[in-house]
Protein backbone atom coordinates (compact mmCIF):
# COMPACT_ATOMS: atom_id res chain seq x y z
CA UNK A 1 0.00 0.00 0.00
CA UNK A 2 0.94 3.48 -0.91
CA UNK A 3 2.13 5.54 2.32
CA UNK A 4 1.19 9.42 1.70
CA UNK A 5 2.18 12.46 3.24
CA UNK A 6 -1.44 14.06 4.29
CA UNK A 7 -1.50 17.93 4.40
CA UNK A 8 -1.00 18.81 8.09
CA UNK A 9 -4.49 20.74 7.79
CA UNK A 10 -6.23 17.45 6.49
CA UNK A 11 -4.43 15.45 9.55
CA UNK A 12 -5.55 18.01 12.15
CA UNK A 13 -9.13 17.88 11.20
CA UNK A 14 -9.85 14.59 10.45
CA UNK A 15 -9.39 11.10 11.95
CA UNK A 16 -8.51 7.56 9.62
CA UNK A 17 -11.77 5.62 8.82
CA UNK A 18 -10.35 2.90 6.33
CA UNK A 19 -7.96 2.77 3.81
CA UNK A 20 -9.69 2.33 0.25
CA UNK A 21 -7.70 0.64 -3.22
CA UNK A 22 -6.88 4.27 -3.88
CA UNK A 23 -7.72 6.47 -1.57
CA UNK A 24 -7.48 7.17 2.47
CA UNK A 25 -10.96 7.81 3.54
CA UNK A 26 -10.90 10.23 7.33
CA UNK A 27 -13.69 11.75 9.22
CA UNK A 28 -13.81 15.39 9.37
CA UNK A 29 -14.16 15.68 13.41
CA UNK A 30 -17.45 17.96 13.66
CA UNK A 31 -20.07 16.30 14.80
CA UNK A 32 -22.17 18.92 13.10
CA UNK A 33 -22.57 16.83 10.10
CA UNK A 34 -21.21 12.83 8.62
CA UNK A 35 -18.73 14.42 6.97
CA UNK A 36 -16.06 11.86 5.26
CA UNK A 37 -12.87 12.72 3.07
CA UNK A 38 -11.08 10.80 0.57
CA UNK A 39 -7.12 11.44 -0.05
CA UNK A 40 -5.97 9.52 -3.23
CA UNK A 41 -2.83 8.08 -2.19
CA UNK A 42 -0.45 8.84 -5.02
CA UNK A 43 1.96 12.36 -4.96
CA UNK A 44 1.88 15.79 -6.07
CA UNK A 45 -2.22 16.04 -7.17
CA UNK A 46 -4.12 19.24 -6.98
CA UNK A 47 -6.85 18.51 -9.74
CA UNK A 48 -8.87 15.41 -10.24
CA UNK A 49 -6.88 15.58 -13.74
CA UNK A 50 -4.33 15.12 -12.71
CA UNK A 51 -5.22 11.80 -11.87
CA UNK A 52 -4.93 9.00 -14.74
CA UNK A 53 -8.86 8.29 -16.13
CA UNK A 54 -8.11 5.11 -14.45
CA UNK A 55 -7.91 6.30 -10.75
CA UNK A 56 -10.29 9.12 -11.64
CA UNK A 57 -12.79 5.66 -12.20
CA UNK A 58 -11.42 4.10 -8.69
CA UNK A 59 -12.05 7.56 -7.26
CA UNK A 60 -15.64 7.51 -8.20
CA UNK A 61 -15.79 4.18 -6.99
CA UNK A 62 -14.41 4.98 -3.87
CA UNK A 63 -17.06 7.81 -3.52
CA UNK A 64 -19.49 5.44 -4.12
CA UNK A 65 -18.64 3.33 -1.09
CA UNK A 66 -18.18 6.29 1.01
CA UNK A 67 -21.90 7.35 -0.02
CA UNK A 68 -23.30 3.57 0.50
CA UNK A 69 -21.45 3.97 3.92
CA UNK A 70 -23.08 7.19 5.58
CA UNK A 71 -26.28 5.86 4.40
CA UNK A 72 -25.75 2.87 5.81
CA UNK A 73 -25.17 4.89 9.40
CA UNK A 74 -26.92 7.40 8.75
CA UNK A 75 -30.10 6.27 7.31
CA UNK A 76 -32.36 9.74 7.95
CA UNK A 77 -29.45 11.14 5.14
CA UNK A 78 -31.89 13.55 2.39
CA UNK A 79 -28.81 13.74 0.56
CA UNK A 80 -25.36 13.44 -0.01
CA UNK A 81 -22.75 16.17 -1.09
CA UNK A 82 -19.84 15.40 -3.36
CA UNK A 83 -17.23 17.72 -3.90
CA UNK A 84 -13.53 18.41 -4.79
CA UNK A 85 -12.58 22.18 -4.20
CA UNK A 86 -9.15 22.85 -2.54
CA UNK A 87 -9.01 26.28 -2.44
CA UNK A 88 -7.17 26.30 0.94
CA UNK A 89 -6.03 23.05 1.15
CA UNK A 90 -4.16 22.11 -1.92
CA UNK A 91 -3.34 18.39 -1.81
CA UNK A 92 -6.39 16.82 -4.24
CA UNK A 93 -9.16 15.35 -1.50
CA UNK A 94 -12.90 14.59 -2.16
CA UNK A 95 -15.88 15.62 0.71
CA UNK A 96 -18.43 13.15 1.10
CA UNK A 97 -21.04 14.71 2.99
CA UNK A 98 -24.57 13.14 4.57
CA UNK A 99 -26.62 15.71 4.60
CA UNK A 100 -29.87 16.08 6.66
CA UNK A 101 -32.78 18.70 6.42
CA UNK A 102 -32.13 19.57 10.46
CA UNK A 103 -28.29 20.00 10.20
CA UNK A 104 -26.49 23.28 10.97
CA UNK A 105 -26.55 24.53 7.17
CA UNK A 106 -29.58 23.06 5.32
CA UNK A 107 -30.09 23.76 2.51
CA UNK A 108 -26.40 25.53 2.38
CA UNK A 109 -23.05 23.83 1.94
CA UNK A 110 -21.01 23.40 4.76
CA UNK A 111 -17.95 24.64 4.04
CA UNK A 112 -16.89 28.03 5.99
CA UNK A 113 -20.52 27.74 8.05
CA UNK A 114 -19.91 28.01 11.80
CA UNK A 115 -17.00 26.25 13.81
CA UNK A 116 -16.50 22.77 14.03
CA UNK A 117 -17.68 21.31 16.72
CA UNK A 118 -15.02 18.07 17.39
CA UNK A 119 -17.20 14.81 18.32
CA UNK A 120 -16.49 14.11 22.36
CA UNK A 121 -14.92 11.28 23.46
CA UNK A 122 -16.00 8.02 23.10
CA UNK A 123 -18.82 9.32 20.58
CA UNK A 124 -16.23 9.60 17.79
CA UNK A 125 -14.81 6.46 18.59
CA UNK A 126 -18.44 4.89 18.29
CA UNK A 127 -19.03 6.77 14.72
CA UNK A 128 -15.51 5.10 13.18
CA UNK A 129 -16.51 1.90 14.46
CA UNK A 130 -19.98 2.59 12.88
CA UNK A 131 -18.70 3.70 9.80
CA UNK A 132 -15.68 1.05 9.53
CA UNK A 133 -18.23 -1.55 9.62
CA UNK A 134 -20.52 -0.32 7.46
CA UNK A 135 -17.29 0.06 4.68
CA UNK A 136 -16.54 -3.65 5.47
CA UNK A 137 -20.29 -4.67 5.36
CA UNK A 138 -20.59 -2.51 1.67
CA UNK A 139 -16.96 -3.40 0.17
CA UNK B 1 -29.96 11.04 -28.22
CA UNK B 2 -32.06 11.18 -25.24
CA UNK B 3 -33.47 14.24 -24.17
CA UNK B 4 -34.00 15.54 -20.92
CA UNK B 5 -36.59 17.22 -18.73
CA UNK B 6 -34.20 20.33 -17.05
CA UNK B 7 -35.55 21.45 -14.04
CA UNK B 8 -36.93 24.75 -14.30
CA UNK B 9 -34.70 26.60 -11.95
CA UNK B 10 -31.49 25.05 -13.77
CA UNK B 11 -33.70 26.20 -16.99
CA UNK B 12 -33.52 30.02 -16.05
CA UNK B 13 -30.31 30.40 -14.48
CA UNK B 14 -28.33 28.42 -17.42
CA UNK B 15 -27.43 28.45 -21.47
CA UNK B 16 -26.54 25.46 -23.24
CA UNK B 17 -23.01 25.13 -24.19
CA UNK B 18 -22.58 21.36 -25.60
CA UNK B 19 -24.11 17.67 -25.45
CA UNK B 20 -21.65 15.61 -24.46
CA UNK B 21 -22.00 11.59 -24.52
CA UNK B 22 -23.63 11.27 -21.46
CA UNK B 23 -24.49 15.10 -20.16
CA UNK B 24 -25.93 18.33 -21.56
CA UNK B 25 -23.45 21.17 -20.35
CA UNK B 26 -24.60 24.75 -19.24
CA UNK B 27 -23.20 27.66 -18.62
CA UNK B 28 -24.22 29.07 -15.69
CA UNK B 29 -25.58 33.21 -16.32
CA UNK B 30 -23.44 34.58 -13.46
CA UNK B 31 -20.25 36.44 -15.24
CA UNK B 32 -18.36 36.43 -11.88
CA UNK B 33 -17.41 32.82 -12.51
CA UNK B 34 -16.53 30.73 -15.16
CA UNK B 35 -19.16 28.07 -13.68
CA UNK B 36 -20.45 24.71 -15.83
CA UNK B 37 -23.04 22.49 -15.07
CA UNK B 38 -23.48 18.85 -16.19
CA UNK B 39 -26.69 17.60 -16.59
CA UNK B 40 -26.91 13.34 -17.02
CA UNK B 41 -29.63 12.93 -20.02
CA UNK B 42 -31.21 9.94 -17.67
CA UNK B 43 -34.48 10.03 -16.00
CA UNK B 44 -35.26 10.60 -12.17
CA UNK B 45 -31.81 11.10 -11.00
CA UNK B 46 -30.42 12.16 -7.89
CA UNK B 47 -27.33 11.07 -6.32
CA UNK B 48 -24.18 10.07 -8.35
CA UNK B 49 -24.93 6.40 -7.06
CA UNK B 50 -28.60 6.74 -8.73
CA UNK B 51 -25.87 6.38 -12.28
CA UNK B 52 -24.65 2.76 -13.33
CA UNK B 53 -21.11 2.26 -12.48
CA UNK B 54 -20.13 2.94 -16.18
CA UNK B 55 -22.47 5.80 -16.43
CA UNK B 56 -20.49 7.46 -13.12
CA UNK B 57 -17.13 6.83 -15.64
CA UNK B 58 -18.65 8.46 -18.19
CA UNK B 59 -19.63 11.55 -15.99
CA UNK B 60 -16.14 11.49 -14.76
CA UNK B 61 -14.86 11.99 -18.10
CA UNK B 62 -17.16 14.54 -18.89
CA UNK B 63 -16.41 16.34 -15.61
CA UNK B 64 -12.88 16.05 -17.22
CA UNK B 65 -13.70 17.45 -20.51
CA UNK B 66 -15.42 20.67 -18.69
CA UNK B 67 -12.24 21.13 -16.57
CA UNK B 68 -9.96 21.20 -19.87
CA UNK B 69 -12.19 23.22 -21.63
CA UNK B 70 -12.19 26.23 -18.82
CA UNK B 71 -8.56 26.08 -18.38
CA UNK B 72 -8.37 26.59 -22.21
CA UNK B 73 -10.56 29.45 -22.13
CA UNK B 74 -9.14 31.06 -18.55
CA UNK B 75 -6.03 30.36 -18.57
CA UNK B 76 -5.79 32.57 -15.20
CA UNK B 77 -7.42 29.54 -13.18
CA UNK B 78 -6.31 28.62 -10.25
CA UNK B 79 -8.24 26.18 -9.24
CA UNK B 80 -11.21 23.78 -10.39
CA UNK B 81 -14.18 23.25 -7.97
CA UNK B 82 -15.87 20.44 -8.57
CA UNK B 83 -19.41 19.24 -7.00
CA UNK B 84 -22.43 17.73 -6.59
CA UNK B 85 -24.87 19.08 -3.71
CA UNK B 86 -28.41 19.31 -5.11
CA UNK B 87 -29.79 20.24 -1.57
CA UNK B 88 -31.99 22.94 -3.38
CA UNK B 89 -32.42 21.70 -7.17
CA UNK B 90 -32.85 17.63 -7.03
CA UNK B 91 -32.07 16.70 -10.30
CA UNK B 92 -28.59 15.60 -10.43
CA UNK B 93 -26.38 18.03 -11.62
CA UNK B 94 -22.56 18.39 -11.37
CA UNK B 95 -20.97 21.96 -10.76
CA UNK B 96 -17.33 22.64 -12.31
CA UNK B 97 -16.36 25.92 -12.01
CA UNK B 98 -13.05 27.98 -12.78
CA UNK B 99 -11.58 29.87 -9.73
CA UNK B 100 -9.53 32.57 -9.58
CA UNK B 101 -7.77 34.11 -6.80
CA UNK B 102 -9.33 37.42 -7.92
CA UNK B 103 -12.63 36.44 -8.19
CA UNK B 104 -15.78 37.39 -5.61
CA UNK B 105 -16.05 34.55 -3.14
CA UNK B 106 -12.32 32.95 -3.50
CA UNK B 107 -11.27 31.34 -1.42
CA UNK B 108 -14.85 30.58 -0.62
CA UNK B 109 -16.72 28.24 -2.77
CA UNK B 110 -19.18 30.39 -4.72
CA UNK B 111 -22.81 28.91 -3.83
CA UNK B 112 -24.82 31.24 -1.65
CA UNK B 113 -22.10 33.86 -2.31
CA UNK B 114 -24.10 37.62 -3.29
CA UNK B 115 -26.11 37.87 -6.36
CA UNK B 116 -25.66 36.28 -9.56
CA UNK B 117 -24.38 39.23 -12.24
CA UNK B 118 -25.75 38.01 -15.82
CA UNK B 119 -23.34 38.37 -18.50
CA UNK B 120 -23.79 41.63 -20.78
CA UNK B 121 -25.73 40.50 -24.04
CA UNK B 122 -22.56 39.91 -26.52
CA UNK B 123 -20.30 39.09 -24.11
CA UNK B 124 -22.45 35.53 -23.17
CA UNK B 125 -22.47 34.72 -26.67
CA UNK B 126 -18.53 35.11 -26.87
CA UNK B 127 -18.33 33.04 -23.92
CA UNK B 128 -20.40 30.38 -25.04
CA UNK B 129 -18.85 30.51 -28.25
CA UNK B 130 -15.13 30.30 -27.05
CA UNK B 131 -16.42 27.50 -24.80
CA UNK B 132 -18.27 25.15 -27.55
CA UNK B 133 -14.50 25.91 -29.07
CA UNK B 134 -12.70 24.12 -26.82
CA UNK B 135 -15.16 21.56 -25.86
CA UNK B 136 -14.78 20.92 -29.80
CA UNK B 137 -10.78 21.09 -29.68
CA UNK B 138 -10.72 18.63 -26.83
CA UNK B 139 -13.56 16.36 -27.33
Amino acid sequence: MMSINLDPRLQADTVEIIELDLSTVRLMNDRRFPWLILVPRLSDLVELTDLSPGDRYRLMDNIALCSAALRNVYPDTHKINTGALGNIVRQLHVHVIARRTTDAAWPNPVWGVGTAEPYEDGVREAVVCDLRAAFKAGA
